[in-house]
């Protein structure tokens, strides 16, 4: 197989990682006999200091063309104060190329255990998927301002029919590729917009006889992610609550580091990248976890390129390390040693 | 002290723990010498059944002319699919009296250890209050509505500078009675009223030159209230955000039916209720947990009456309690005996 991919490595621990990275597609390449061509753009921080533009047009055409996209981290302390943010870059791709449906694995590794901050019976079992909308919601409504000169300010919450029922739509594909249990979150009993929400998984619902469906009010998803996560299958909501509720879900593995996602438009290009930030206070010291990054490409391989076996193949290095007793600085385990960056990919790699 | 109290018993659960308010509020009444007068009204379900509305003219105003009113618990299956909804009176009676300031605090008792799903030493040293802001943004803003023959739907995030700020003020006067940290929370790398919400704190921080104030993004604060709970003292945010965190940090302590809450007005009027809701499934069966309830009390005799030590003595007879190996059938304290509702009253007023 012959694939074109776009690396976007950003800021602060991003070019590191994206390293880890490439080093994995060159090695998947040759083992597996494909041929990965990478090419690397600016975005975030580092684009606006080089462009003045966190999505250089430059990187839009390159992605243009792209059978994948592979994101690093953006932002940093640097451009806290600029008018222009890093962050920009990511919600501009993010509509850019309609890439409406975010995929966030909660996995879990057994030998992270130590490292969570719940019990142990409590995440024992856990497995599940957030699907999150990502190009709607409270994130693009307009208006977006300030106003009576200063004197109030509003943000919108809006969706469209379609919008929401192709992001309904993903979350039962993905549930009939899994257990078949989908949890609808909203805010019914407030939002109208949740209201129609409600309505249109219903509806949508009798395409999926199999699945079963529940609905759950965001409060409630909340409380619930943390007493009870392995009740979870398939999560869908609307951006903001995906947002919010998939970085409260990251924190049950206790591993932030290793948790990648993928986000995909309706024409089928991708955008994987790790959900950890930037991490400007370990950049450049060889300590970030690739784990995040690799399992990223990962996903890539299998939801942009149909590459299943490949793709097991990395999560299955990646849990063996685990269990050898090998991490990296931000992970707890048991008398595991602690490897830098570059130390963890090349292990990875090696069990590949 | 005379004092009269309004109470709203509302659905399920709500009357057997508002009973408990009662004996509670007699026994404090003879033992401290004050005169408090009780009057029961309708809220939420039974009020749409009798009077087909969720908040009735005579609920409102016999709150008007109330020193403080106890709610119970609203909502319940029954009115799953009834076109005005029993969460309406909880909504309506918040705006009509002003209601803007909700304090939930999370209380950790030592007794609970068993029933967090986090790890001890996780929970260990927590002590935190959420004010959540109770009147404005997505739960009140204009418009909200279907559009475009159903084709699409809008919801409004609405604040003035004078409702941020006065919400603001409330948790800055919070953290100088407590240990002088506050943390906002918002997403104000997307949403302008986010934007807004951090300069009108930085510009009230300057009159509180004692508070350590930080910003932090609501994604992230979800996150660290489960890896961290013991590093917030009081968190400051708007009214959906604080609806789902506040909940999120009630199962820190594993025990939703032990916290209590208060919504206070700028004229000094408070509502006061537990936090967890109307549990229709055991709903007349003498097993709800009156501890949430009993703290609301202790919540109203101190944030309306002025009465600390009345406050306190409740909160200290709820502790020892607990200690002492009594619990209810939702908490778990290793040999502990379960009361029922009735008892486990009784148990705390022998205590006082
Ligand atoms: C950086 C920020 C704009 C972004 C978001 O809110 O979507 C991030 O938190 C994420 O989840 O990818
Ligand atoms: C019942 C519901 C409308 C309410 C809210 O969202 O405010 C509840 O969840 C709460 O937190 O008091």
């Amino acid at each position: 197989m012959k694939k074109h991919i776009i690396t976007l490595p950003g800021d602060g621990i991003g070019p590191e990682i994206m390293n880890s990275a490439h080093e994995l597609l060159k090695a998947v390449g040759e083992k597996y006999n494909h041929e990965f061509t990478v090419e690397s753009k600016d975005i975030g921080g580092i684009a606006i200091d080089k462009h003045n533009d966190p999505l250089p047009a430059e990187t839009i055409e390159a992605c243009e063309s792209a059978d994948a996209i592979l994101l690093g981290a953006v932002g940093g302390p640097k451009w806290a104060d600029s008018k222009i943010r890093p962050e920009q870059g990511l919600l501009k791709i993010r509509k850019q190329f309609n890439l409406f449906a975010n995929l966030r694995p909660v996995t879990i590794f057994d030998s992270l255990e130590a490292s969570s901050p719940l019990k142990q019976h409590v995440v024992r079992g856990s497995d599940l998927m957030i699907v999150r909308e990502l190009t709607g919601g409270l994130y693009f409504g307009q208006p977006s301002e300030r106003r009576d000169g200063g004197q109030s300010v509003v943000d919108t919450l809006t969706y469209t029919y379609g919008e929401i029922e192709r992001i309904v739509r993903t979350a039962f594909d993905t549930a009939m590729s899994r257990r078949k249990h989908l949890t609808s979150v909203d805010k019914a009993n407030v939002l109208e917009s949740s209201r129609m929400w409600r309505e249109i998984v219903n509806k949508v619902s009798s395409e999926y006889p199999e699945v079963t469906v529940e609905h759950e009010l965001v409060d409630a998803a909340a409380m619930k992610l943390i007493t009870n996560p392995s009740y979870f299958d398939v999560i869908v909501t609307e951006n903001l609550f995906g947002d919010i509720l998939s970085d409260e879900a990251s924190v049950i593995t206790g591993s932030l580091g290793v948790l990648p996602s993928a986000s995909l438009s309706d024409k089928g290009l991708g955008l994987f990248e790790p959900i950890h930030g930037s991490a400007p206070d370990i950049a450049g010291e060889n300590k970030a976890n690739p784990i995040g990054m690799m399992l990223s490409v990962g996903m890539m391989l299998k939801y942009s390129f149909g590459l299943h076996e490949e793709s097991a193949a990395i999560e299955k290095a990646v849990n063996q390390v685990l269990a050898d007793g090998f991490k990296t600085g931000d992970l707890q385990i048991d008398r595991a040693v602690t490897l830098s960056t570059t130390e963890m990919t090349e292990k990875i790699i090696s069990v590949l």
